[in-house]
């Protein structure tokens, strides 16, 4: 028989926003030496939260807290705001996609930049919306554009990730909150801070869940090394982030991911030394680049784009080789942002492998196939 | 400012399909001596499965598999179908959620039994379909009624958990393939097997996935001892199961998941375990109810329902003053089901705690206060 999806479903196609790296090791039959693409965070979680998650495995015939009571109470003292203000969920990709569920219906205009993450675009696209979007100015993600946009189209949602991926590069407060000036009424800023914990502070705008114009949201994916866990969370207006037990999968944060990510969270001095092997990989990135002739972009994030000085399909080129010599990298997907490939920071040893791939890459990809 | 919300989203109630035990005690400001009430497994996961998630949890910093790869090919590799039939999700929760979503939209009509999973309820409303609902018969779920009330309705979607819950009957094999032929043309039948490896054979409809009438909902949240972890998945047509690549969250299950999953399956002698002591605890539960006056209802499942014999007040203050003894039970919640308290399988000590609890709370319950 024929499946009668919705027509909104059957218009959509079967699409992975991304193809994980345990794909392409499938496909080239081989691990990869190092892991640089996905913006992981290879100095590993706390040992604490490691310690929680096992203690927790072995209570992990019990559900979980469908409230995440513990969590968002843990999360709302962090923040210095109050628990009614917190949701958390399966990742930042099961928060956006709960977002662009509430706001967005068919035809709904949204607004977002040419390049930026892929997974709000599926959501958006998945619920029926259209995407509009904003070039990128000077490699960063631009807010008046953005705004004069949104504006434009009427839309009911923008997007912008602060600091950026896939280029790593950042607003300073003071834009974002111009931007929030200038969006239409109505409008709500969705500001992806996934990064947030890694950038500088003139980066991060207070927060101020009074405004009810924009929702942030911050994961457990990047700075506290807990990719595999999924758990992001938003911080927000009462009112918008109650709306989210209209929509959300309530035991979606099981026990072990709730424990973990409480753990982490009181891991001060681990977060610490993170930020520190960071800043060095970052450094160590940079430098591997320039010594190869390639530009790197300054980063408030995990990771470091590097301008490979010529066309996308060069750099297209430069990754593939770097993967075919076991360094899995990706890149931005539009023009002409797609003169980079995206280095994630990782050990001395994931530098060193990197160190030494670089430079054969780049001869390869200077020849064309 | 007010939020646009969508038509839809703006008319949804806030909702928790289920208040957790994390609640109750949070709010009765002490644990629960028993915790009898969510159908979990208090026998525990599998130690290789605990073993499998101590492992992954430090390599955490990894995202897991957005294919799901290796699961999938496990649990193909188990029911003898191809991994093209198999997609695995947050729960059979979420699972039903992306299917609700593909099939259902505003207005269109689905059935189920009063009294069944609240949570499909929750996201067929959430989608904006229509639920039309038949009586349960003789404590067994009715499928001729429910194909009729789908002829009727020209539903999309039926709704039928096989075992039931939160009745624990059953309904043979035959039945459900003369309901099967029984449908309008083009409706779906989501089979809920939740409990489908605690049930006897005669229960369980051979898998015959090129049958595009039905889809088949599986979990390691009862028998496995995963409830916390959150793994689903479901069997089915290729082409309906594909579908679900168009919605979900690809990186909903994380890598700890994934491990503790797969070593769960692979762990039989574990599953034969759990299978001897929730049928040892199923006759615990009926003897300590007949030997307080109460009628056990025959169950392939792990939990009893107990039928108090008097109406809902009744058994209301009956589940209330177990609750209130540090037993957690839930209860059915229409009439004339919720006559009955459903009690979960459990430990000896858990048994020895309801023993010691029930006579006090039927004194306590025959007095309204």
């Amino acid at each position: 028989m024929t499946h009668r999806l919705t027509d909104l479903a059957a218009s959509l196609p079967a699409s992975v926003p991304f193809v994980g790296p345990e794909a392409q090791e499938r496909a080239r039959g081989a691990p990869f030496t190092a892991r640089l693409g996905a913006n992981e965070s290879p100095f590993g979680p706390s040992p604490r939260a490691v310690a929680a998650m096992e203690a927790a495995a072995r209570d992990v015939w019990k559900y979980g807290d469908p409230e995440y009571f513990d969590l968002r109470h843990d999360l709302a003292a962090h923040h210095g705001v109050r628990p009614e203000e917190v949701v958390c969920g399966e990742g930042i990709d099961g928060l956006l996609g709960y977002l662009v569920r509430l706001l967005v219906g068919p035809g709904d205009a949204v607004v977002t930049s040419a390049g930026a993450y892929p997974t709000f675009g599926y959501h958006v696209t998945g619920y029926g919306g259209t995407i509009h979007t904003v070039p990128y100015r000077d490699d960063h993600e631009d807010p008046e554009a953005l705004a004069a946009k949104a504006r434009e189209m009427g839309a009911k949602l923008v997007y912008l990730a602060n600091p950026d991926n896939p280029m790593g590069t950042w607003l300073p407060v003071d834009a974002i909150a111009r931007m929030l000036d200038a969006l239409p009424e109505g409008c709500l800023l969705c500001l992806d801070e996934a990064y947030a914990d890694l950038a500088p502070p003139e980066a991060v705008p207070p927060l101020d869940t009074s405004d009810g114009r924009l929702i942030r949201m911050r994961t457990f994916s990047k700075a506290h090394g807990l990719a595999g866990l999924r758990v992001g969370y938003a911080l927000g207006h009462a009112d918008l982030i109650g709306a989210f037990d209209r929509v959300r999968n309530h035991f979606g944060l099981g026990r072990v991911a709730q424990a973990g990510a409480r753990a982490a969270l009181a891991d001060t001095a681990w977060h610490s030394h993170v930020l520190a092997q960071v800043a060095q990989s970052r450094d160590a990135i940079a430098a591997i680049g320039r010594a190869n002739g390639l530009t790197p972009i300054p980063s408030a994030t995990n990771f470091v784009t590097l301008d490979c000085g010529r066309d996308g399909a060069f750099a297209r080129r430069v990754l593939e080789r770097l993967i075919e010599r076991g360094i899995f990298v990706r890149m931005p997907g539009v023009a002409p942002l797609d003169r980079c490939v995206r280095i994630s920071c990782g050990t001395p040893a994931d530098m060193e492998a990197l160190a030494a791939a670089l430079p054969l890459a780049l001869v390869d990809a200077a020849t064309p196939a």
